[in-house]
């Protein structure tokens, strides 16, 4: 192959360029489709925080003056909440940066980083892009096999990624699970546990991660966001609590103002709506209960889930349903991504939308043999 | 020294972190200010087009859902305004985050970057990260001295940054001198042509780089931002327009929700308020005339901008300068940063706080022997 020129560095020619599709609103015109519900994404049903909007929308005029480098009020606001030091914050515009900060901190070429399989892609597009080298350690049971994960670890590893809950099974590792972990780990490699979940997880087994960080352990990163339960994935706010060492480290990479200043303020506003927070779990809580008896009825079996979301094997091509469901106005995501063809995620909706999937679920299911 | 556990890559180390600096509104506490003035950043004085305000309010209660991956709309409107094809289009959190996609895309390890001096400062900061070396070529009289640059160009060099006009001394190349530096420049080094302040330029020599990318010629991207004449600094939204190989190149090393949903939102209104991006030219062009006559009439020597910003020596250390004008409310950039210790850099403002700054700085400068 002639290269074209100039020419992108090697080490990421295996990285796929993104491949555009079209917004929900160009789907629902081609298709002529009005009532569209998207359980893809694992975004809250609810909506934000009305405290957000409404913030937003009082800072809406400001939006000419650069945004605080710092986040100082956010990580004044967190830092409160979580019972950590503010250089023991990093905010990022989304967790997805944070994960690619990760990487350029940490990966050189040839350096090794662990992942499950399957778990979320972006932890092994974060070692791409530096050259790294992504090891993957099948699940067992759905769950993420620590022990696995631990016998994985070589002398160039460098990030081992824990998703908790993990995307797609939404399954735990348990407190004890990770302490035995964590005793096996080399210092020297940086463990980042992945909580975009946290918030959903009803579990007593569930660790508290952040009692490491308090504790003082220098190589363990606690990743989290207000793309979930606190709605507010169009704006792009994730953070992580670390060590000041390892935000130190996480900043030298950072670009400047990567946090944009409506993130930042509608965050803030919506960390203290705990009502909010407090009916998406309970919304999603009676969701699950009623997702898992219709699966149950409809014969399907699931993964009991700690989060927000369910990966139900349809015993199907999950992109033929994919495809039959979109035409009746339900997204939903594909397990073929993740390697599981005849599974699909879907993100746990209101009543009305956990309703009308399954509805549309038994019609196409029954058209699908 | 004994490296923290776990060490960061030692290509960053010499990457300064982030220094964490107050916001404006803590330092008016402490100074015990109130009317303060900021003319550091190159922001638009006149804020945000009203339209995109607007906007963003109806907006705001979509801030659940994940934004656009492909900035679909916004692409649309930038495509049919710029005569170019939407897969000749990057958006980016930011033109800083373009930068940094250029470093990850383009710069491997001891590649070297080739930069005028003095520029932006993140051209340098997107080379560091990926371990390049960044060739810095003094301007003369201040402005880019381009065939020192095409001179500087060795068989490591990825990338040329052509800050035009430059930051912080506001001035130009022109056509003909772009011209024969890209006849030079062998065509596997993309040249990155910087262009944020580009609805400001006045003068007829300035080249229309658009031209080159129309051409079909795929050793160019030409950047241009939301941040300076759009009035949305604080929404980060950034653009590239370059050949389809170089946005795939891009494209590869870029996480697929970099863009938050209200900043596309607010762009798209923004580009379409000719109205107000009229108003800001000529409110800066008065502005700019006033401020020269100023200068001149105070003895300062100062550099003919074709940007929103004036970089102005006042003959004293600009860091003294700086603090005696801030505890009067009136905030600047200071020239050291840029290696020009007895220079600041002005931004354009209204007619109401140039005055301001002028009386300020006429009493500081009286101060200061």
């Amino acid at each position: 192959m002639v290269k074209p020129s100039p020419a992108c560095r090697e080490a990421i020619l295996d990285i796929k360029p993104y491949v555009p599709g079209k917004p929900i609103e160009e789907v629902q015109r081609e298709l002529g489709i009005k009532d569209v519900i998207k359980l893809a994404s694992n975004e809250n049903p609810l909506g934000p925080s009305p405290d957000a909007v409404m913030a937003i929308r009082e800072a809406a005029e400001k939006i000419y003056l650069y945004p605080d480098g710092n986040c100082y009020y956010l990580k004044q606001a967190l830092a409160a909440k979580l019972d950590v030091g503010e250089d023991q914050l990093i905010v990022g515009n989304g967790t997805d940066e944070i994960l690619k900060l990760l990487g350029e901190a940490f990966v050189d070429p040839g350096d090794e980083v662990v992942v499950a399989d399957p778990t979320f892609s972006e932890y092994e597009f974060a070692a791409q892009v530096m050259g790294g080298r992504v090891m993957k350690v099948p699940c067992r049971d759905f769950r993420l096999d620590l022990e696995a994960m631990a016998g994985a670890v070589s002398p160039r590893t460098r990030l081992i990624f824990v998703c908790n809950p993990n995307n797609p099974t939404g399954t735990i590792v348990s407190r004890d699970e990770l302490d035995s972990f964590l005793d096996r780990v080399p210092p020297r490699i940086l463990v980042v546990l992945d909580e975009a979940y946290y918030e959903y997880v009803t579990s007593p087994e569930y660790p508290d991660s952040l009692a490491y960080v308090r504790g003082g352990r220098p190589n363990v990163i606690v990743l989290r966001t207000f793309s979930k339960i606190y709605g507010l994935a169009g704006l792009r706010v994730g953070y992580g609590i670390a060590h000041p060492e390892i935000i130190n480290s996480l900043n030298r990479v950072r670009e400047p103002f990567n946090v944009n200043s409506l993130a930042q303020i509608a965050a803030r506003a919506a960390l203290d709506d705990e009502a909010h927070v407090g009916k998406s779990k309970e919304v999603n809580n009676e969701g699950k209960e009623f997702l898992y008896e219709q699966f149950r009825a409809l014969g399907l079996k699931y993964v009991p889930t700690e989060s927000n979301f369910i990966f139900v094997d349809i015993g199907r091509d999950s992109r033929e349903v994919f495809k039959k469901m979109l035409a009746k106005g339900v997204i939903v995501r594909t397990g073929d991504i993740f390697g599981f063809t005849t599974f699909l995620r879907i993100t746990i909706g209101t009543r009305r939308q956990n309703q009308r999937f399954i509805d549309v679920l038994r019609e196409v299911l029954s058209e699908v043999p």
